[in-house]
């Protein structure tokens, strides 16, 4: 096992009608700014029951921020923080909004330049963050539960994260029937992202971290298990979504990955794609991931063997034909959800794609991978698999 | 799955060497109360490790919390946090010491009579208390990770706990070396603790949590797994302890028992047995749980049913064989470990223990397990199994 430094001080409140739980959670004297998304919280009572709980606290709203949330539009909401002398951010959304509400939150208390929180490691440097709880309504970055946010900038057409002990939410809401109202690709989407964050943490090599190891598995197979009822929408299961909207947040919070080497080049290469062609991340993950594991299936061989063993029941063939189940169930696991897991079924050309983002990435000498031996030109070769 | 609210801000810091983080872990200014056991410490390198790491900080000591730590005891040492204007405590060893710490920590705030924070609830009405770390030495109890105390009254014969988010540690050292000069039947103990804190929040009855189940289960798999390298001498096996320190901190951070019904009725009839009869904290647990399962089979068998085939990979034979065989593989794991699971082994008379421990507990109107169904009579004729 690795040393490691754990630590999430973030306070879960999961269940029914826990939305009204904000009365508690809030200060009565802050001055709250209210940030959401496309609006679709004032169409699915979401929005109604938040300022219910808030009763007489004085609210500002901040709404439009848009999946992978874009540096510009967070600026001006780090705008209205300091010019309205804001107390308390509330998240209202899903990864998104939180993670773009990280960033205001963080940005707001920064003398220096804010773009440099995100690229030149300046968070480090930051001493204070405006305290913000969340009220999660779409499960799968697991934002809600760790100090990691991932922001884009489209003018530049980048995309990249940064984390900080300051912006761990004070609070998660977590109530499952919030998620009663997201159109079906969105609970696909989730599913698929939260099973790439544990897989990005677990599938390396071994390093006799048994608890983690197993802890990793627990989760994958909750994934799997709670899939079905999860995505059954006649009638909604209740604790489908529960099941599913833990195991996204556990997923994430960093206690599986502590003491473990981790990948992350799924993610990074993902991130390419949806910047170059707007697909969905999760989409983008899916698209990337069983390429990956095939590329790199010597590296991986002992955890890919394990993988099948304890995720998939896989115990029968040579080593090579149990990676190549492995590999297959995980594609088959993306399709059973109605997820395609080649770049083809977004008509975008995988040559094209992986020679341009094979030289963008040459030209930020990007490097991934548990042994940091994931280049440019595997990243193409990766995605070239993927057509 | 229930509803639940969870929180565990305690930071974490695993690995070798870890000891000497305590100089960016304490403020230089701190006036710090060193808290340990027996004394040991200063025989194995911790306590030297620990001065060195505080270097020129004022440190004053208390030594001599037994195990099982006894009020009349912790009450001096509040005498002295009081007394000498005490900033910061560092407790350094197993549970009992970090209970203890607990107990000084919130009792040294508080204006009313300090016993009422253990008997009468009180700990919800304390509003501080005096800040602490631990550096875990005996791996076994996850009070290093949680905000559980656990506190003895010898005059009283009497065992009692409380909780509070005010004594969560600031954070906690976990050295797998730091164990290395264990007795081996403290690590034996330490093993069976952990499993049945995991067992607790576990063995009850289904809720749809499959979550919480899968990670409950993971976390058994890895103890039952790492258990042999954990109890190998020569040579020390550093991943082995790193297992079992790490499993049993998982064990009870309060995780995997949220959100899900819990039972403690074993702990329950342990803390009897130790009360009166002196047995290790653990001892007790291996006594009782076994025959516990047995006498609750019938309410627990789902639950039995499902451990017995994801924990021990029984699949064949009727319900009620399978239910037979989880329960015999559950002692037969405590046997691999040297661990008895009968009164008769510390030649006490089940029968005689059954009718006193009946008799305090129906005094006290004890009630327990997951459906409060289990009373004092069912303790007595728990224990008369336990032959």
């Amino acid at each position: 096992m690795n040393d490691f430094r754990y630590y999430n001080p973030t306070t879960i409140i999961f269940g029914k009608g826990t939305i009204a739980k904000l009365d508690e959670l809030v200060k009565k004297k802050d001055k709250i700014l209210l940030l959401y998304g496309s609006g679709s919280i004032k169409k699915n009572g979401v929005y109604d029951q938040v300022m219910e709980a808030l009763g007489k606290r004085k609210v500002l709203e901040f709404g439009g921020i848009e999946p992978n949330p874009d540096y510009a539009t967070l600026m001006k909401a780090v705008d209205i923080v300091q010019k309205k002398e804001v107390d308390f951010l509330l998240a209202v959304g899903g990864g998104s909004v939180i993670d773009g509400t990280k960033f205001i939150s963080i940005a707001s208390e920064y003398d220096g330049n804010p773009w440099h929180i995100i690229t030149k490691g300046a968070a480090k440097d930051c001493k204070k963050a405006v305290p913000f709880g969340t009220v999660l309504t779409l499960p799968a970055t697991g934002s809600e539960f760790n100090k990691g946010s991932v922001i884009s900038r489209r003018e530049k057409r980048v995309k990249f994260s940064f984390q900080s002990d300051l912006v761990f939410p004070k609070f998660s809401i977590l109530d499952p029937e919030n998620t009663y109202s997201l159109p079906i690709k969105q609970v696909r989407n989730g599913l698929v992202d939260a099973f790439v964050h544990i897989i990005e943490q677990y599938l390396t090599y071994p390093v006799d971290a048994i608890v983690q190891d197993r802890q990793a598995e627990a989760l994958l197979l909750a994934l799997i298990e709670t899939a079905p009822a999860a995505m059954q929408t006649d009638p909604l299961s209740y604790d489908g979504r529960a099941n599913y909207m833990w195991a996204a947040s556990n997923a994430l919070n960093t206690l599986i990955g502590s003491g473990v080497p981790q990948d992350w080049a799924t993610h990074n290469i993902g991130h390419e794609i949806t910047a170059l062609y707007g697909l969905d991340h999760a989409e983008t993950l899916a698209a990337v991931l069983p390429w990956l594991m095939w590329y790199k299936r010597d590296q991986k061989q002992a955890k890919l063997l394990q993988y099948g063993q304890r995720v998939f029941d896989i115990h029968e063939g040579t080593d090579s034909e149990r990676v190549d189940r492995a590999i297959e169930a995980t594609a088959q696991f993306f399709h059973s959800l109605g997820m395609p897991t080649a770049l083809s079924a977004y008509k975008i050309d995988a040559e094209e794609a992986a020679t341009i983002i094979g030289r963008r990435l040459a030209k930020r000498e990007w490097k991934a991978g548990e042994h940091k031996d994931i280049g440019p030109e595997d990243a193409a070769n990766i995605l070239r698999l993927s057509r």
